[in-house]
């Protein structure tokens, strides 16, 4: 379980000029091989992330997307605070119009959860 | 089937500091292997529990969710009467500022039941 | 095919106390086995009827919505007229605060049929 | 492929009695065996046509409705125009307080379409 | 991977009077076999495209719509951007009263992605 | 509840002459809407019928077989016994090279069966 | 309902050249959209017809199966038959190493039913 | 968890007089509401029970089967070890000709499991 | 539509060395992006093609054989003859111990082809 | 991406006594939560593996299996090989009469693979 401070996960997210910032329109990229590390009791958690987002003046480089994503492999984090600074980071690089965030998770215990943000 | 006080399974629930308290976001949590006894036939009930709510100063534990709901396994107790009952010890502990707890029945006598509350 | 008055069908639904009559709770009950005559042909017609209702001071007992759908095992009456009749048993007896009654016939001559009723 | 006038067809539609006017509530018939002839191509389209309406004083009765989509089984005529025609052809018979007409179609080089109109 | 002008694709499409314009109704063509060229890796990208539409004057007519989306077959563009120009070409030609493009693209890097853009 | 002797039932079942005698082929009836009422319990039972035969010299009429299964509504009898039952009235009159009937019950107490008998 | 003689019906289907007949491969074509009509009630039956077959000397041309299936659209003849005279109508041809005709008809009167027959 | 013999068990399931026993068939019972518990965490399990069984003498009583699979409720046992059993004491008493019982469980730490056991 | 000789195709296809040469498994790999076009209509097909082999000395690599199947993007090949085609290529290529090569294609004129061609 | 040697894996994997070691049964694993890398593109792989095997004198330890799973989370290694070294190790520790190991990945590059090995 490594720690990486915030500026080194922001920077691997990258984006292309929105082709069409005269209107409103909807991107959802939906992310099924999530994976991090249960911080209490160290076992691999796996996931699935779905962005929806309405751009500005951006849109976000699905590549650079994926690699981001990656990072959290060996991250120790829960459920509730990964979706909330996937969200942050999301928003801090790409400043959407309006963002969804959700997570959904493989079962733990006998119990799966689904977590889901919306901003703003 | 025994019997048991409201605060023996209140004392159960445990929570934590919620990540992201400035804004609302939803957590699910789905709970399919929840069994209790029916308190007419002393048959057991099998059914599963979906917790969906927007935490205020608190989330609840996974872990402590999952020994609280098995507190139920031996109870003799009706399916309008658990799921009221589930909503107020939730609501006692983890004070959310939403929150909505379904209970869905395998069928009985070929007839199956869903219940829904919600709060506030 | 027999012909029932009305009090012969609502008399064997029974009820229990409302165990939150405070709040609004939503139960629903999914009944899949449900068969009659059809008055034209003679033919059984064979649905599902699914109850979503908020109770008011009482709920309806399981078991005795159970028996009350076997009454029509042998009754001839139209999907429409059913369906109806139904609806006007279950409020007479349960006054329940909102009622759907809904019911999905399996196909004949190629169609099939859903009618859904809502009260008030 | 042959070519009928309006009131052949709608002579077709028969209608019984509602037997609850005074309460609005829901029939939907759902019809997977519809089949017409491509205008264009001479080939044959097949189809399905559900009506979702709400009685006034009649319903439609369901075997003359099978009758009266059979007869479109040799006609030639395109997916936006028959669409229309069997919502109006419903309409002046069966004089619904509402109606949708939904027809939805089996593919044809690689694309498959769904045609849905409301009345009123 | 060519380059076609706009003109050369928006010729493409035809149309036919609509037979019901007096009233509001929705036609929906659903394209599951489309297929582009991603244009930074050159590798083929393969999606469905829908149009959800309310015509005005006139409907798309069928087979021009399948032998327009053959035209990107070969096309170096991205999904953002296709699907904006397939939305401004549709307007552009057919002049509907309201539309909805959708496009869903297979799993690349194993994130998969849909744009939804809505007119007007 | 009711009981009927054999040739009641039997003499129901209605037959054709075989198309194509000089081959053996395989037709299946698969029966969704069968009911019977538990000798033990007096509720009634729901099921599937299946039959999977190779016809000798004679078919069984398909309404026929429909008529003679609606005849078991009112019959009290437990599954593997009417299972049996339906088999040996099948081979009787229709006297087919092979057979398999199945038949699959709904729910009780939480289980549900399926009974399996090939012939000869 | 009309009546043809066998070559008109043969004499549709088209063969070509099989590119491997050194080889066995099988081939197979699902054709859902069929339809007859029934002797008995006049009315229309709809179905699925498969081929699987593997080719000798020649294999089926794909657009003349489908005008040879759609000669059916209007002659009354029952599920047995239909199926062996198809069989032996594309044996008569097509002449394969191995061929296996299923026909599976959508319900009536409740009860769905699939022919299978193996050549040779 | 508590710990009882084998005798206790056994005691519980009941037998009827096979109908058939000239004749071999096979009778499957599913059971989906099978638990018990982890005897190294006490977590409770829960999965299926799949019978498959040619009845000799004898047949199974359901209700008595549903019983004796409750015993098990508050056991101590691992998967192996209680499919065996099952196996075991369905053999001591119902004596069939052929039996399988498969046990299917659900998620435990990201793996889920499946016993099966045939006799003789 | 272009013509592109044998070699040129078969050059395209990359190997590298068995793990384990000693025993026999099976590798399976899904390709369902695959598109030619019809040399009678000039249309493009769509389909998903399944290798499944045992190796021997090479397994294929994988990248490799994505780019094999891309290349028929702008052929003129029917069905019986692509799918005879690949398995000659990749048995001259990789010359496994088995093979299955499957084709599965979406509906032309309401009918939808697979064909299955097994090595040696 | 690390690299370990054999011994560090195997001596994850635990044993306890089969039960029931006087018959073969069978015990099926189901393990979705797999990654490992690539060791071409640097980049993650996820799939499925599936475990099942008749025990001789032990049976694995289903949290130990899970722990030498979660061994391969940052190896390097290809799908082939690593599908055969999990048999290897397997066989190794535990000895069975027999085992299947199958691998199901997610797809790559629009294609997705499965390997199967059987032992012995």
């Amino acid at each position: 379980m490594s720690n990486t401070n915030e500026s080194d996960f922001r920077d691997i997210l990258e984006v292309f000029e929105n082709p069409a910032p005269h209107r409103d329109f909807t991107i959802e990229h939906n992310c099924p091989e999530f994976t991090s590390v249960c911080p209490k009791t160290g076992q691999p958690d796996y996931g699935t992330i779905v962005f929806t987002y309405v751009p500005d003046e951006v849109c976000v480089e699905l590549k650079s997307l994926k690699m981001y994503l990656q990072r959290f492999r060996n991250e120790g984090i829960f459920y509730e605070a990964i979706t909330n600074r996937i969200l942050d980071d999301f928003v801090a690089v790409v400043k959407p119009r309006k963002l969804r965030v959700e997570s959904r998770w493989t079962p733990r215990g006998g119990l799966n959860s689904n977590i889901t943000i919306e901003y703003p």
